[in-house]
């Protein structure tokens, strides 16, 4: 990739960048929401106008992909479609109708000096986002640090680095035309490896790291950073079956918890289920699972259920498959389950299926998790079914941020004083 | 104080510490508001029918502290007197009057899927305190980590110790007599300095750290620090009186932000005042605080106007004097007001005295500090002031809390999402 490395030392490119975005973010700050809408509504525009300059771009990564032989998992999320484009311009208009968080100001209250005092939503100033081989997170990140009026630094994977400087020039145009600093979004031209480092290094100038891709990425990030990340892990999602659960409700959430799709972080990876239903639930769910092709992995007690399900190891337990695997326990009780979840749990999405108040209260209070479920499918826990109208990451640390994170996610509150004269007695 | 070093290795020592805690907040998490409130009032009453005891012990402290030649402001704060003893406990009985932020759900919203998706406010798990000389932080820092669910690991200073311990026996004993774990508030006992380092490095099992104390102490805690910090460096606040301003209000504020107490976080360091009224407002004021004894370093224009005033440095106007200086600037307007304090601010507090609403309005906008204030004095920036009954510190960071931090401050929100057997089509 050298005809895109800069030539100057890549410590001080990265400052440089750094500074810019500091700059740029103050300007952004300020912004009104209609000129906000109006630069994304000209990005959207952009990308669609530019769909063979993507495509283009977007078939070097492809060839040079093929060529250093990655796999075809690895080269589909890297590929630009038709399709993909315009979802991309799509996803960016999607943004443009989110009411825009900046300046909401939430119930001045008067204070008994006489001062009112109420808080002001704001940005939290410059992000940096570390992802891996899909370009459309370039215009995504772009579109929803630029309406939460946050500038950007975008450090896509090297492999997409061709499609990512497309799409930034697409940004670029669009932030010209509606006189934006052109900082305000700035995607890392140098693939050095090191240059994640050097980011994660700048907290003068960076205010929080959003990593996406996989679990080694977002390790090495969390270790490295010296400024705030926004992440989670991984998703050992759970659905706890209790013995109160209505049967038919309790098949179809575990089976769509597993099933709807294998690959996502919100899928269920650990089925639990209540000692006096576990005959029946798992005489009925296994053969569903079983022809769907999911490998059934289970405790003693679910082994004497299932002949075809093997044995569960204790690794298996905090294991995310992002498979049609699927491990399952029966316990005696809410408790237990409770247990099960607060040990091996990722503290992701977990639900219990119940008709039980008492119970459904007890495991929205107790289990830990960012997203707790009564009654509903894991698959439920994401940005866009949430209402947040799209979702930059979810966070399972409980600072700033937890679940899924949309644009309030990106913003900040700061107190706002109105007083007339008034000086402290 | 080699009588209260545990004699187990230091790092082990500390992670047994956080192992109890996180048990402990666990428990803590689950606990009702009741039983919490009757745990705090039963640490008030042990504090107050304990004064003789953590008079003996505090006597041991000021003895040890003038054998060291500990300064006299330092061991006023280490002094526990009986009015202190006093406030210490009527500090607890406040915490339990304040609402209890946990489990309370925000408004619940049906989703087109027919989920139902609210959120509920957590504890956020293990608070580790870092603080100095003033032994009443241990109550205080305890009371509110448990109203809000928290554990707490406590680190004051080597010269609190005695009196430290003493305050810790009475929360151990209101813990034991109302069943909750005595983990749930632990004091450091050893007070070699390698304890604070071994704490920030305990990221599994300590959520948040919160520093108090002086500017070095925040410093080294924010740079060693493994696990998030909520924290303010230091305060360099500032009162803009623009031309638009009131007059005699300009002057009252003006006059009470910086002599109302000088050394406080909030205390006005730098006056900016618009070139069209400085004259005015200049002539009014600095017999006023020359008469209080205040020391006045000005700008070029400044000094003209105020003979007694000496030429500021370019370092005045980044300095929190907390002392009886003040640095003023005469700028061209309001602009050149928001430029300065970027410039030069803490992000901690700045006020804008006018009576134009169009001004006022863009200040609160564009001004990027914790408080934004309009005619009111920087000394409102306070937990009780604002209404958050009490504080455990003050945040200039926009990640997670901004500003003061009350008992909502110590919590996060997890995603609850309440279904009758949806599944994600």
């Amino acid at each position: 990739m050298s005809q895109v490395r800069p030539e100057h030392d890549l410590a001080a490119y990265m400052r440089g960048l750094g500074q810019r975005a500091r700059e740029a973010a103050r300007y952004m700050a300020s912004a009104d929401a209609g000129a906000k809408n109006a630069a994304l509504l000209a990005i959207a525009d952009h990308i669609e106008h530019s769909r063979e300059t993507l495509a283009g771009a977007n078939h070097q990564d492809m060839e040079v992909g093929r060529g250093r032989g990655l796999d075809s998992a690895l080269l589909d999320r890297l590929e630009l479609t038709d399709e993909r484009i315009s979802a991309m311009a799509e996803g960016l208009r999607q943004i443009v109708a989110l009411p825009d968080p900046v300046g909401s100001v939430s119930e001045m209250n008067y204070r008994p000096s006489g001062i009112q005092v109420g808080r002001m939503r704001v940005p939290l100033g410059v992000i940096g986002i570390v992802y891996e081989s899909r370009p459309n997170v370039t215009a995504d990140a772009a579109g929803l640090c630029l309406k939460s009026g946050n500038a950007a630094i975008l450090r896509g994977g090297s492999e997409a680095i061709h499609s990512n400087l497309a799409i930034a020039e697409c940004i670029a145009h669009a932030l010209a035309e509606n006189e934006f600093p052109g900082d305000a979004v700035q995607v890392v031209e140098i693939t050095d490896r090191d240059a994640v480092g050097a980011l994660l290094r700048m907290p003068e100038f960076v205010d929080v790291i959003i990593p996406r891709g996989g679990k080694g990425l977002i390790e090495r990030i969390s270790r490295e950073s010296a400024i705030p990340v926004i992440k989670h892990l991984h998703g050992v999602c759970h659905v706890f079956v209790d013995e109160d659960a209505d049967f038919d409700k309790a098949v179809a959430v575990a089976f769509n918890a597993k099933t709807q799709r294998y690959g996502t972080c919100n899928t269920m990876e650990t089925l639990l289920v209540a000692e006096p239903v576990a005959k029946s639930v798992l005489g009925v769910l296994a053969p569903m699972f079983l022809d769907a092709g999911v490998e059934l992995r289970g405790c003693a007690r679910t082994t004497q259920i299932i002949p075809e399900a093997s044995s569960a190891s204790e690794e298996d337990w905090s294991t995310e498959y992002l498979a049609p695997i699927l491990s399952i326990r029966v316990v005696t009780d809410l408790d237990a389950a409770i247990d099960h979840i607060h040990r091996y749990g990722s503290q992701h999405t977990d639900a219990i299926i119940t008709d039980n108040i008492v119970k459904a209260r007890r495991f929205l209070t107790a289990v830990d998790s960012s997203s707790v479920m009564v009654n509903a499918s894991t698959r439920f826990a994401d940005g866009f079914e949430y209402g947040l109208g799209a979702e930059i990451g979810i966070s399972t640390d409980k600072l700033h941020a937890r679940g899924p994170v949309g644009l309030e996610g990106l913003t900040s509150q700061k107190f706002i004083v109105v007083g007339d004269g008034h000086i402290r007695k």
